[in-house]
């Protein structure tokens, strides 16, 4: 029976849950992929830190190029994130002929097209199943289960730092900051949350499903971005009111051949299947021509899940390695679509906004949304500070350029005090 | 570029969407798989039918010899249904190196074996994504994505009949028999709908599952099998005051080695991700001992969204046959697992049962529970017709055997009018 040697570049959590995985299982991989799976070498940059798993001795380098210059190993597992050193890394061990898996979020949104070329060019794969929504079977079932569907749009809760926040603020009522120092207690957030909180994570996992879906290259920059942090409990506290849910949503959509890739804040009406995705859980719904809705949901994060996902990506490489069949699916954008601007989507909006109190202030207001061409579904007004009034409105579906159109004129009326908050209605 | 040739085999609704989706995506094969993928044959019964979609001339036959000795063809995709002839067609066009697809759960249930065995003897796969829950992804993430996992548990929602009569039944107060035939008006459920509500099309796609998820053989006759006609509008109103909803669950489990196979109405507790699974959706949740719980959910059935899962087998078989790495994946069923009885399983239980109204009545019976080890988790009592009360208890955890010893004895009691329902309790 053949063997597949492998190399973990990386022994933080996920990498030492790989370690865990593959050898609990030592038994089972000839069954599962038709060769036993060996870790040859591990790359750390501290040889001597205790770590949860023990490697033969020897395994554990702090020499990369032991590892690319090997021709025993015939899969990189790159698990150290970040762009570099690992773009280098990976791609000597590309032109070393060496199959790659990796979780590399950041890397992959930013240099993706560098990077497939190169697998292409040396005739072996790239497996990145980790690298969005951590243990959720997503990239594959785009790549192979689904790939007979014309993919009309992508839509996620892939950042679980942000559910967290988001689901402890709907529940208890929380603030932000209150939410956010939860999540820190609980190992849910990082020290510094930006990556987070500001929606970059989700940007960068929404460009590559995006590429994905819609056959065209789409990357970080490309994303339009909005975080979390404006959220406020009175928000949340209207959105139940009115029937809605708020989730930080990464969202792609493809219309007359432009795609539309953003990140923000939404209202998902709550009947949708993304709005009972609660703490930390991550789901991506998706919507194509044959299928119609699918849903797939789970664990988005965490040392084992994520580590399963990189496991299956080794099994899968491991047989084609075994059936000299690498260079089975190349880069898959072959298209090249346009990008919508922000003020080009679509959508629905929630507004709050403090007004005078007096009469008249709502006809002039809805005045200005009309001559826009901004139609409004809902409006309620409520008392707020003396004088002043609280007004949320839900717009029926605008081109955001009219819509921030008519705020621009709206914010400097002697009217109004403040537009409190803008947060996008979808799924409905 | 090369071409992979294909026949079908049955142009039924979902025969006739496989060649909708191949030839309305025609230029896009090349991308997807490498090869373009054309339609040599088609087999029916009638030629002169009418027909949503057109092949040319000639293509369409009544022979299947035609099919299977035609070296050119190198995918089958059997999409007649139901054992014979499917069976005879199929293993002959495995012993002639074919590559079958197929979404035919009857016989992947029952003859599964004989078919993997055949496949093996000839180096080539069978793929049967659309097996079960239609367009969702759930066999190829089980094979592939999440191989890295000791399952540990799959339960799903697999029918779509029943999941709209019990959607229809606990939104709108419908009795069983109401629901049914407003199912059978929208073509949700079929003139004899005994498959369906019997539990029977359920048990074979649990089968199915098992079989994937815990490598061992599971036939449809192994699997404990109870339908949804005995639930009434009383049940479904008591599970919700109770917090729970009511599913036809498929569930598979592995304990010490012992697979545990059952389709039965379980209640489920409001706040679990498949309580929310409504109307004709399905879903599908998988507990594994690395990535956690994960769920997917869409259609699991009708022409488009089926199609969608066997034009992704078809794609997939095609990259395989062009980079000749076809037998990727043997039976997956390399261990022999035992599989438990209904008696030994363990389960909460939701009772309810008609007796008598008078003092002492309640201490008798839970004093017979109390002597078969079943403890009782929530009791209520209310008044029901004259003379006679209503008792619904929710138990903790228990052995199947105890709890129906149980019940015999307070079945022949003279104070117990009838065992009303007996649901079980999954999920929490």
């Amino acid at each position: 029976m053949q063997s597949v040697d492998i190399a973990v570049l990386g022994l933080g959590t996920v990498g030492q849950g790989v370690v865990k995985i593959i050898q609990n299982n030592a038994g089972k991989w000839r069954h599962k992929c038709g060769a036993s799976i060996q870790i040859k070498k591990a790359l750390v940059r501290s040889i001597n830190k205790k770590r949860e798993v023990e490697l033969p001795e020897g395994a554990v380098t702090a020499n990369w190029q032991e590892i690319v210059s090997d021709p025993g190993i015939k899969v990189v597992v790159e698990l150290m994130g970040g762009i570099e050193p690992a773009k280098t890394y990976i791609l000597e061990a590309l032109h070393q002929g060496k199959t790659i898996v990796t979780a590399n979020k950041d890397l992959l949104a930013e240099h993706g097209q560098e990077l497939f070329e190169a697998a292409k060019e040396a005739g072996t794969d790239i497996y990145f199943e980790a690298s969005v929504g951590g243990g959720i079977p997503i990239i594959n079932p785009l790549k192979q289960s689904l790939i007979a569907n014309n993919i009309e749009q992508v839509m996620g809760i892939i950042n679980g730092t942000t559910n967290f926040i988001l689901t402890r603020m709907a529940q208890e009522g929380a603030t932000f900051s209150e939410a956010l120092r939860q999540a820190q207690e609980l190992g849910y957030a990082e020290a510094d949350p930006a990556a987070d909180v500001g929606g970059f994570d989700a940007a960068r996992k929404i460009a590559i499903l995006a590429s994905l879906a819609f056959h065209t290259r789409i990357r970080f920059q490309d994303v339009y971005v909005e975080g979390i942090t404006g959220i406020t409990p009175a928000d949340l506290d209207y959105a139940k009111k009115l029937g809605y849910t708020v989730k930080l949503l990464g969202i792609a959509r493809e219309e007359d051949n432009e795609v539309e890739v953003r990140v923000h804040p939404a209202l998902i009406p709550q009947s949708h299947p993304l709005a009972n995705v609660n703490d930390s859980f991550n789901a991506v719904f998706v919507r194509g021509d044959a299928v119609g809705d699918a849903m797939f949901f789970g664990r988005g994060a965490g040392q084992m899940p994520t580590g399963s996902s990189v496991v299956g990506d080794i099994v899968e490489a491991a047989r084609n390695i075994r059936l000299n069949s690498t260079g089975r699916v190349n880069c898959t954008c072959y298209e090249h679509k346009k990008i919508k601007e922000i003020g080009a989507v679509q959508a629905k909006y929630y507004l709050r906004l403090h007004v005078l109190d007096r009469p008249g202030v709502l006809a002039s207001i809805a005045g200005i949304f009309g001559n826009h061409g901004v139609s409004l579904a809902t409006v309620q007004q409520k008392d707020f500070e003396e004088g002043f009034a609280e007004l949320v409105v839900i717009t029926h579906k605008v081109r955001e350029r009219n819509l921030q159109d008519a705020l621009k004129i709206i914010k400097e009326m002697s009217i109004t005090q403040e537009i409190a908050s803008l947060i996008r209605v979808e799924g409905s």
